[in-house]
Order: structure tokens, then C-alpha cells, then sequence
């Protein structure tokens, strides 16, 4: 059964597809979800593939997409890094403690890491790396003056042994421990949808965001002015949409369902 | 140098006593503490040694303070381990998933662990043991529908190595990933100084607590109606007190200036 107001998706001329839970999940892609990529690119629409995730870089990411056959151009993806590194040297931070798997650490070149007196301590995905002595040692580096940055704070993914722990969590007890606000860069960010806009030359209106993250996807994108279509994949709960009293531009099974929203 | 309203402390007959950072700091007494706790009894005040420290079993404190030569009875000991039991057994929790060190377990005898089917999970510190694993198990409790009990909510405390994580951003994770607010036993819970005063048989007007923490201790107590004696000891520090817009009753530079508050 699908639920959505057509009117407003008449306007879209961007689709920006979340990756994780939207074209798929774990190592496999969702049903369908290659085709429906063509499809849209078919009816002219422009394409953004945004991810919070954080555990992969950039490079690795975009070699995921292209082996699980959806051709992207390295243009098209927007992971929070970027906006990460251009924050830190906005702000003047130079030296980094970051807590994400070494090989991510590619994409934060222009920043110095540096645990001893780093300006800024920046949370991506550790996963089952998040410990006691990784989380106290960034709060001792909080106390000791450091900014937060989180590249995302969602609150949990789902994996093969069931939904589980996101970086969100991880960035609460940060906050909680040191009193200080993370500055979050990543969906629902404000700043990450209109970084993605400026980068297709569309405004807010003439964009959808589809999405499995009630939250983050969802919220994010509605807050900032997009139409948002749910997808009944990947992290997707009933209750997690009954409860958060959000109301979705659209609600289709899977992406496979995305490119008839759009007179396909 | 020492600030005080001495009047409001007239009217105390019970003093509550916080053990770590107070009597003592990792394995040392504190300078002038047993002579201290001799000096109030002395005075004819009744004593109550209250912790939120949930690393050690009951018994283990008592041994520990007996240890450091400050003599008790054991109903003199107040620790979040009794309540949480209590509040569990008042509510039909029976089964319950501890995430407690296992000499910690005794304290829990009347209910009955389970990590498959709780109704219930218990949040003590697990200290450096806290990690990915063992929150994610209790995530996945919790969003199969245990409720969410924490021993405390301290945000940090001070280790030989600095302050470090206390088990409250470890209880923030959980209620972020789970939205769902821990039912919080120990200090600054106006339930835990409400059980303190009941078992002394005195009101709040008539007691006073003597603490380390801003927030837990000297808020706390405050806002349960006691007078609250912040000692320049343990995890003390000038900018959170100036941070926390809280009026201590009295600051003295260590528990061996307490007695003279009372007329010692």
C-alpha cells in the first residue's frame, strides 16, 4: 500500500537516495533498487546519494556502489567528511582527534591529527571499537578544551544480529559527560541538506529525500524544506514513524517503488 | 577560606557523608577525615554514609571504610543497590539484566538474572568494561521492552589519571539510542535523600549533606530541602560550581573543616 500527496513530488527536479537501508542492506543490494536508480535517471531527475554513514571513506564507498552496479559520479556522493574538514578550518581548528576506523582517516588529509592538544575532537563510526579508554580519552580531551564534532548522531543502524547501536549514542554520552553541545554535521543537519542543494543548483523545493531513518532522513529533510519519501526498508519501524508524528511526503515498500512516485 | 551560613546548619542533627572524593580519594583517606567523622559524632550528630559508587558490593565498602579506620555500623551505609532492588520488586520487575561487575551481584540476590527476557535492566559501573557490546545487548533489551533502571547518573569522577567517565554518559546513551528516560536511584534522586532521612528518622530541615559534586551531592540535596557542604576535595573544581548557579550552604577545603561548621 502506498501513501503520498503526488502534488508536491511534481515540483522535484533532485532525488537524493540515502545508501544504508535505502539501496542496501548489509553486503546486498534491496531488490530493485539498481533498476530504480535508471529509472530516475531516465526522467531527467538529478541524483545525490547522501550517507551518514562514517565507518567507510569516501573511495571505498564509492567503489561499494559501483561493484553493487549503481554507476554513480564521485560528484554525485556526500558523505558528512567533507563538511566535517571545511568546519574544522572555518573555525580555525587544524589539529584533530579523531575517533573513526583508520581507513576513513583519508578523507580528514587536511586536518593534523593530533590526541595531545587537538582544537577539535571529531566522532564518526568507531562500531564495536567504542570502549571505555576511546570515550575517556576524548572527554579528557574535551575538558581539556577541545571542540565537539559528530559527523553524525543517529541512533541506531540496523546489522545482521538486529537493530544496533549507532555513533549517536556515543556522542550523547560525550555530551553528557563534558555539558558541551556537539555540532553535528551529517543528516538531519540543516546544513548538510543545503550543502547537497547548492551542490545540484536546486532550492529546497524542487528536492526529495528518500529515506529508511524516520529521524534523520525523514525529519531532516521536512525540517529543511524537502518533500521526503519513507522507504519500508533497511532500519524501517512502524512505531518509529507512529511515534515521532512526523508525516512523510510519501511511504512506498522499497526504492523499487520510488521512480512510479514520479510517473515512471 | 571558608563560606558558610552558619545559622541554617544550627538546626542539623543528621549529617550524610559521600565516601569517594570526600573520605577518601582512590585507595587514601583523605587528611583529617577519620578525625573529622570521630569530631561529629562526637557533637552528637548522627551519621550516614552515602555513595553512588556501584563498582564495589556493599559489604566490600564496609570493609574498605573499616579498613581506612573510619568505624560504622552497617545501617549507617546507604548505596543505590537496596532502592534499586526495592523499586524494581514494588513494580513486578523480577528479572532483571545487570550491567554491574559480578562482586557487585550480590547486592541484587532478590531478583533473578536474565539477559534474554528481563523486565528489566540494571545500569551500575561497569567502569572500563563498558563497551560497544554490552551497550548494544542492552539496547536490544530495551527496544524488546525492559525497562531502563540506573544505580546513578554521575557524569565523571576523579581517577588517578584525571577525571574519567562516570556511569551517567553510559545512561545517556542508552536513553538516546532507546528513547526511553532511566528511572535514576541514587544521587541527586530526591527518592534516595527522602530513603536517607526516613532511616534516620529527621526531616530535610534537619540534615545536612557533605559532598564533592556540584550537581549530585550539593544540587541534590538543595532541592530535597538539606543544608549541602561542598568540600574542595575529590572531583571539586572551581568552574563547576561557578557553572552550576548553586548556592552551597558551605565550602570548606576538606571534610576536616566540617566539624568546625557545627561548633566543633
Amino acid at each position: 500500500m502506498e501513501r503520498s500527496s503526488c502534488d508536491r513530488l511534481g515540483s522535484v527536479r533532485v532525488v537524493l537516495l540515502d545508501l544504508d537501508g535505502v539501496l542496501y542492506v548489509e553486503r546486498a543490494l534491496v531488490p530493485g533498487a539498481r533498476e530504480a536508480v535508471g529509472q530516475l535517471r531516465s526522467l531527467g531527475l538529478a541524483l545525490r546519494f547522501v550517507t551518514n554513514t562514517t565507518s567507510r571513506s569516501r573511495p571505498e564507498t564509492l567503489r561499494k556502489l559501483r561493484r553493487l552496479g549503481v554507476p554513480l559520479e564521485e560528484s554525485e556522493l556526500v558523505t558528512p567528511a567533507a563538511l566535517a574538514v571545511r568546519h574544522c578550518l572555518e573555525n580555525g581548528w587544524r589539529r584533530a582527534s579523531l575517533l573513526l576506523p583508520d581507513d576513513v582517516k583519508e578523507d580528514f588529509a587536511d586536518l593534523e591529527e593530533d590526541d595531545e592538544r587537538p582544537d577539535v575532537v571529531i566522532v564518526g563510526d568507531l562500531g564495536e571499537r567504542f570502549g571505555y579508554d576511546v570515550l575517556n580519552g576524548a572527554f579528557q580531551r574535551l575538558l581539556a578544551g577541545a571542540e565537539l564534532v559528530a559527523l553524525q548522531k543517529n541512533r541506531y543502524w540496523l546489522k545482521a544480529d538486529g537493530l544496533s547501536l549507532d555513533v549517536g549514542p556515543f556522542v550523547a554520552a560525550l555530551e553528557y559527560a563534558s555539558g558541551r553541545e556537539a555540532h553535528v554535521v551529517g543528516k538531519p543537519a540543516a546544513g548538510f541538506f543545503g550543502e547537497v542543494l547548492a551542490s545540484a543548483g536546486a532550492d529546497a523545493g524542487a528536492a526529495a529525500m528518500v529515506g529508511d531513518d524516520v529521524e534523520s532522513d525523514i525529519g531532516g529533510a521536512l525540517r529543511a524544506g524537502l518533500a521526503a519519501i519513507l522507504v519500508r526498508t533497511g532500519k524501517y519501524r512502524a512505531e518509529a514513524l507512529e511515534t515521532s508524528g512526523l508525516e512523510p511526503t510519501a511511504v512506498v515498500d522499497s526504492i523499487a517503488g520510488v521512480p512510479a512516485l514520479f510517473g515512471a
